[in-house]
């Protein structure tokens, strides 16, 4: 897949250094390890920008310990691990480092420090929506960038959220979380220059049937500049915001 | 159904002013006339405080002028016409006295001048909504209310709805009209202490599933004291926004 | 955004008596509280007619008193908290004082005796939607409405409906409660002249869809004065029956 | 698959009446005549007691009168042709006795007098529901029921369905046509103790969904003794009218 | 509502037998009994052919017993409570003498022995939708029909429903009972020649959408003379059912 | 149905060696078994080419004990019980010997080793899909298929993908198995050329709406020769793929 | 992705027999020809076991025609067009020689006999389904299927259906197609033991939502054996059946 | 809202540079332009760094005219206009300076040259998409990108996305359009580390469901890094995508 790799390879098989069979094996060899149950992507660090990130709600406390293991003993450092339970947490915190943070369900397996740049605000509509917000702020801080909470401010009480106007126009990327009708996105949206990254959430009732409400408003928002994750996808809004936040300038490359 | 009614005829037979089989006919009597292919319903206006209204859609011209001239007959003004497209109006012209208003699709029969009192908000987030603003506004013109229209003040451009806000607080009535997302009538319910009859639009595209994300989206609003009525019904916020703004004082009745 | 404030404070910064930093400060002053977890809308009374209302689903206990309290403090009585199950309400009930009805779910934290103005009938097809139904009637209760309870009066039994005709057309708003096919609210539509709010409950089974076919139903209501809240949402349609009942008339503002 | 038949067979099989070819070939013998585009079912009167009826929608108009022709040389009469249109009816004409009825576009071939016996209501929420009223009615007139039309009868109005108590009461079977809300079937279904026979219709708009909300309104029907049939299938509910209307007492079989 | 009796308390009042007040309040008096939280409908089987039925689903032990209770003292036997648990059956019984069926969950209160009359089959695809096939049973034995049980003769072994073909052709009515795909009601349908109601039941898993894939293909059953209910709505089968299979001859009347 | 058994059996009459009674009995003699609850249907793998399956889910550990005994009595082998939980397989393991997978929830009721012929590859794209890519894979083993498992090859990570094209290539009979967007099926529909059985399961969150966005996915597969079972039907994905990889030549027939 | 190629290459470049710039040049080469607005897939033969099919309704005449020609040139025989309205058949046939069928609306470009194999029975509920039938059937005999044709046996009438079981049962794959309820794909899967391909079609009205009903009938088909393809996507079964058709015995390959 | 701005208002207010009732007309002033069915909103390239775009799908050619040219006056230069169909552009050709895009129905009015920078990849699975893929191309040049357009590189052929995996690589955004399974956007959001603006496309038939297949499937997408607009949306992705290719360093703002 990657060319000049291949063209490295050719290379030294044209130069005898290395067999073609030896050269066939290397280019099909898979970058990731297989541990029985779970295929571990080691390169993904190098395709992505971000190491693996481990899916908690299917997985035992065993498997997510495993998992994590692997990956620190291959030097992985603040491994991101999203619907955890806190009594998976407190089984998987006997195996490998842990911080963890109950509101997102969301756990770091060896934390470490790093510096935090740039600017993602995230936004949310009411209080009801903590977790998805917290899911989406934490995701964002492990992989490196700054964040401000800008949490209860719906469009119902509008002069909460022109309080903070500056703030969020000084984000380089907003989420916007909002449940019922969903409409922050759009009133976001008309007040930055920046993207906004719209989490719809499951928080509601009757015609909200599962966060649709808020789903299909957010998909529809009039203002530009706006997309959509999926509902109560915190950690997608994070990873996104997180890689929007920290683009290089054009000329830097 | 009328106690009193049924007690005067009673008294009337008692005192053989009546005969009772001639009772019985008055106390079944239809309020309303068969013409075939319709019952009109003369005494709605006692009953619902309006006169029928002939829904254009499903009727040929003919039917509807045969309606509305009965109707004139009968002693009807300013007779509403709903959703009759111009070809329609202009057969519907040659048999009754009528004003059309194209964009709204809005006929009124034997229209009369009468004054229009209180002070209802059309509100509207785009110019594609025109239409069923123009539905409502002109139902609402039509049986007696007074209207302030403010089309296209979405809240992608939060600044031109902020705008008006003291025309809409001095509303007794507002009806938000909005496709796509909806987020108008959230907004708007945040800033007015007054009724917000919401309508949503089949304007927009994709995910709009016509009408489907800005419907959801106004019955999850967050903010108080909205109501919603069907899909591009503007007929029927309308209606109803003139019935609030008329409202009576509690003391008044 | 209140013009006049505005020009207060501009004539108060032209005559001295007040700095322009000051007169900054004063007007993007958010007239709210934020307790951390919370920002409280103090004002929302003046703006929207009535004190906020908490909505207790997805808060605990101690968030519910925590915001209770310091409305108290700010001087609010009759504090509506919606949705707060039985255990909730009895921590609550230790920091504040405070009425509970279980059926409803509802609490009025510093409960205080107010006069009942107006009336509002709330009317439901069956038995199974009292939940709803007592919501409904006790936020406008709270909201400071007089209330008639006209329960069981569902159309397939038309004869219990017609028997409470009269009380029907006494009101000056109708809420009219159904599950199942939610006809209810064209029935009553039909035979009142005052604004008619339809709730749609998740009461019923199979294709009822969690309260869709009640929602499309009364949407799709046939007679003209009917709007609709979201499913189950009794609250919402106490507040907007409040809203209108206590409607003054059109000479009296 | 009659029991009887076979035995019958076998016994002349057993008696040398009948080659054992023969008899496999007289049992397996379809009931049907193929022609080709369509295999036509001339068993259908006795295995279900009407002819077949012929599904004008997906047939060009010589494929119609090839069927109508077969059947009418097969000795069958009044052959319904449903959801053809009037250029269609215009062709067949040509091949085949008929009467149109272009409200309905419904078709009886090869029509003879034939007395109608017992009663059945087809009742109507509006004058829009009238081609798929006249497709039930029709219908059922032609397989030989007699029909009593009440149009116009919707629930916003009830005084208009009131009126007409006595004529629903009579009936032996009730068809409910309505659009909208579809909360005919259910005050129908209380009024009567006939089955009741609904047909959701696609008339409406918005949230209507193409028939949606009367069809799930009327499934979820809080009345006894109502069933329902596909939106505008005014055929089947004609066809079931006439079944149930023309059921013979337990004792008379 | 009943002209006879408005005609005669006519007379009455006409040769004084009657004041018009005591006709009035005779002509209005609800024909129910109201026990607070419900409206007992005495009259309904003068008006629909059966005593009311309680829906035990939103109703508590208690609730139930009393209005068993209400209704017994007024005469009423074989009282038939649908959708009652063993633990509220448990309690009821307490209080009124009562048959109860755990698999289908109905009650009989005040059972006796009546005759079973007529001829319907309940016909099911698998033993998955006992419970709503044994729900419509017992309601029509309840209501005095004689019921033939085929359960397990699904369409995808089609010999083990054509070996009862002439079970299903001796039948009045046949309650087609099925989830997943529904076909039965189809295949029924093209066998028979008497009504058939169509059941959808949620039995099924993924795309069966809680009933939504049956209900959708018995409502496009390819077969006349079918027509459908609620999904899992055994008890308004069996009630149509019966009130089918007890029609008397149209001479007979 | 069998014209040479019918041709057989007439002869035999024919020829005086068995009586018409005889014969109609023996022909609408059903070829299964009545236990009350159920019919089992011994001549299935005659029909079908596999014994009958039981269906666990809706059954009770005795009923499938019973069945599974009847069966086994009848000379079954290897009879596949599936949705069945470890309770009732712990009761069904006491009355029949049982091979039990707690991951599938699938039992083998009298297990005999089998040879297992040709090659089916299960593939997936993530861990939490286990259950059901078990389901499939036991089933096709259970019925005679050999079964490679390729689990944890999402397309988000194409590399773990083509690191197995070889497998894949080798199959006669590909399950794909996919939650969230289902793009599994496409992209190995691309990659191979034999049938690929896609199975969306309903593993995600959000707008999976319980496996709605897989199932649609995979209907709309751009590649060809890919068709799909119902969500989470691991065990139709299996048994259609060792239908499929067990055809034989066209010649070898 | 072909590892023997690849050995194959790098062999030549060790032996000096190819740059490694030609091997890695030969290896990325992408197997398809880009013209611009297409790129054809000229290896899809070998790996997908058919060449390239046009998808001919998002294009434009001139676009088929340039493909077709393109394919021509490169050797391609019997390339199948789906979805060709007869005016862009008219214009293709100017530029390539060309067989259409305008009731299915498939083309066949440079068509040349070969001989058909095997056995696929097409099966249909009614005449309405023919355009898709004969999609499907035209589209296997293309790809060398031998193809049955058994119109109009849908199970409203069973007895047509089972006077063609042995026809059924004698195929290798049975496509199986129907709209409205979707029944046949149940009863066919219960009589055959080959895979049935069930193809739901968009033919029906109301509650049908163009194709739903019968798309989630088959999905919950109750009988083995069965899969389900897109709405109307004849061509994607015959596609497929033709693979199945086609499958080599186990020892054969 | 500025409050810069409103301190240097005040600031004049208190140095009598400013009569107060001035400083709260500039406050106040919308920064937009009312033309009767329009506000056109000059200031929103300071808010949200673009120029107004003209929605054309709802607007007459001379609304649309009427629109540009007063931007054009007020200076603003490549002027976006969406969902122009030709006519509408022909006659708005005729007003103001004009490039138009026919397959994108998207025009440029006032077009200056202007450079291109950053690098935008708009990839899409099939030629069928074209029109939506032109649509976020062109937008993204207007608004000033580079963009590479990677069409029909659909997921079922997945040699041709990988042929050009370098490409895709190279973006600083990714647009995927894609319709039918939308499997597109998984796969491209596995290769790359930019982020991924997904366009569901309403191509396809039957269970695409105008595009809801492909939405789901998005929102559903396994792979990180990728979010969703509107249906259909290329405008608002190729917006988006622009915002983010455009973005600067967090050093070198």
């Amino acid at each position: 897949m990657d060319r000049e790799a291949l063209l490295r390879a050719l290379n030294a098989v044209r130069d005898g250094e290395m067999t073609p069979e030896a050269a066939a094996g290397l280019l099909d060899r898979a970058p990731f390890e297989d541990i029985g149950f779970a295929k571990i992507d080691h390169h993904r660090q190098l395709r992505n920008g971000a190491s693996e990130v481990i899916y908690g709600a299917g997985k035992t406390a065993a498997q997510i310990a495993a998992i994590a293991s692997r990956m620190i003993a291959a030097g992985s450092e603040n491994i991101l691990i999203t619907r955890m339970d806190p009594e998976k947490a407190a089984q998987v915190e006997k195996a490998v480092p842990l911080r963890y943070e109950a509101v997102a369900r969301v756990g770091v397996a060896n934390p470490k420090e790093h510096p935090l740049v740039g600017r993602v605000v995230v936004a949310s509509g009411g209080t009801s929506d903590l977790a998805v917000c917290e899911e989406a702020a934490l995701t964002a801080e492990t992989l490196g960038s700054r964040v401000i909470r800008l949490y209860d401010v719906g469009v119902a009480g509008l002069h909460r959220l022109l309080a903070h106007v500056e703030e969020l126009q000084s984000a380089r990327c907003v989420v916007a979380v909002a449940g019922m009708e969903g409409a922050l996105a759009s009133v976001v949206g008309g007040l930055v220059d920046c993207p906004v990254v719209a989490v719809p959430t499951s928080v509601g009732y009757g015609a909200n049937f599962g966060g649709l409400s808020a789903l299909l408003s957010m998909l529809n928002a009039c203002a530009s500049g706006v997309s959509v994750v999926n509902i109560d996808n915190g950690f997608g809004a994070g990873y996104l915001a997180n890689r929007i936040n920290r683009m290089k300038g054009i000329g830097e490359n």
